[in-house]
């Protein structure tokens, strides 16, 4: 009863603290964004009534004409687009369209504009989006020994003990995927759209691969974009391998949480089977895996049998029997 | 060996259907859209030569004034609204925007517009997408027994065989969620709502509850809207639970997909203990849950412990072990 009264209690304030974050993050947003947006009202204020100065429209008319087109831009329809620039649905940019709902990123760049299209996308995304979670996990296995097994094994026998291994290895994996999935793209955004900063460029990434997908930033849409569709298919894979390691990194940190205790603590689900039951089948699995990986000496398969003594830190057994997202 | 050849094929198979099934999205709806977007535009080109007819403006003046309405409009800041109508960033619609940070949402419908608040969105949804995860998890884990457990084993005790009584509660739960948490809100939702249609509706509570967040449809944003704090609040709410009742639909399918054996199948992890060390702790620990639980009668905990036999299918232990997506 004392430990159902604890993780009442825990959950209570799990809540109450959710509830004082998006306050917090209100407050600051609010404070921060409100003058900008003040000012940026003021400019487009000032720029209508300019226009209407030179121009003899009347304002109820240009307010007409706005409000038609600000509707079918909400859409990703632009007014400045005459007929012979390349439309938003053609085969690529639906694909592109069909991966931001399949991932869950959904930018909203540009969105179904029937109710026929409406539709197929709830039923696109019914199916789509399980499978793609599904694929997703069923890369993250394989990647499993290469990224987070292998590697911890292998410090393990430099001589690293096994919860620092641990922790070595999430900063190293850390480190890889900011530098190949965030610093190394934004720069190549930043260079690649015209008016994107680096600062852009980081936010972008990072917004994707959260799967927030906020669609300020969505590449590929510039007017007369040279290779439009190669570069598309470049950020549909992006995106793919992007939340592939973040997925694999959910799982390292995941795994790092059960070793130190964490998960226990805070009362959440473990990503491991019970111990006594794990100590049996972990070196025969690690050796068998072992046997399919080019580098692997018996001295690694030696240290990631001493895991097993350690909280049983990561085995494929291990990882093989956990529930990754789906 | 073969087995791991097989699951070489089965992972190309995977990547192979993945890319077909983008390749199908993007030609249908590159079918679809294709028309609508023309006469959109053709509609919108034909709105500006008659305003530039009925104007003396020239167009490059009012392509020049445009463009900055549009950029604007990016990031939420409507050229039609004037100074006293409500702010984008008041407490409220920045709480509503925080929340669609933290669970992943990111509608999208206003965006930050200063580096600054760049900068600190990074770092709100790299702390708080994570801890919503923790708070849905936790959650989650309480409605576990009422919702999943609980209801498996009332329907076994009225005579249903274990897989059937799975499937029936899956069912069930499936209609619950349709209900309360899409037609219901759907209908509401259209109500409030002038300009949406009962589908709107729904292909909002659809591409919120996947985390799309396509952002073509955002509840309260109509100008004048009455009780708008209020209404925010209500659809952060609304998030929440719903988020939290498809996390729990996504722990019952694979608990299903356990039982039919299609984890397996697929070579996925699964969402349980291995078997034999299941038998021992399962009724014992489902009297304790049971004990917290109003309305739960020995015959229903009896009932409960005769799930040992059939691949255990829906029992607290297993879903205490199991990891949520975190």
């Amino acid at each position: 009863m004392r430990s159902a009264g604890r993780s009442w209690l825990l959950l209570t304030g799990f809540v109450v603290f959710y509830i004082i974050y998006l306050l917090f993050g209100g407050l600051v947003f609010s404070t921060i964004e409100r003058p900008e947006e003040e000012r940026l009202r003021h400019e487009l204020d000032t720029l209508k009534q300019e226009f209407l100065n030179h121009s003899c429209a009347s304002a109820a008319d240009l307010d007409h004409f706005l409000a038609r087109v600000l509707q079918a831009h909400r859409s990703g329809v632009s007014v400045l687009q005459n007929s012979s620039q390349p439309s938003n649905w053609d085969l690529t940019s639906s694909m592109f369209y069909a991966n931001t709902l399949v991932t869950t990123v959904g930018y909203g760049h540009s969105t179904p504009l029937s109710d026929l299209g409406k539709g197929f996308s709830i039923l696109y995304a019914l199916l789509g989006v399980p499978f793609t979670m599904l694929v997703l996990t069923a890369c993250v296995q394989k990647l499993l020994f290469p990224l987070v097994v292998g590697p911890v094994a292998v410090l393990h026998g430099w001589g690293v003990a096994p919860r620092a291994a641990c922790a070595l290895h999430l900063l190293l994996l850390l480190l890889l995927l900011l530098l190949c999935f965030f610093i190394g793209p934004a720069a190549l955004f930043s260079w690649l759209e015209g008016s994107w900063s680096f600062l852009d460029g980081v936010y972008f990434c990072f917004i994707s691969l959260c799967t927030i997908g906020l669609g300020d930033y969505v590449p590929a849409l510039q007017p007369g974009q040279r290779n439009k569709s190669l570069y598309q298919v470049s950020v549909i894979v992006y995106l793919f391998l992007g939340l592939m390691m973040m997925f694999l990194l959910l799982r390292a940190v995941h795994k790092m949480a059960d070793v130190h205790g964490l998960t226990a603590l805070l009362q959440l689900p473990r990503c491991e089977v019970s111990p006594d039951d794990e100590q049996r089948p972990i070196l025969v699995t690690s050796q068998k895996t072992a046997l399919l990986q080019p580098g692997v000496s018996d001295k690694h398969l030696a240290a990631g049998a001493e895991f097993k003594n350690v909280d049983t830190c990561y085995s494929p057994v291990n990882e093989l029997r956990c529930l990754v997202p789906l």
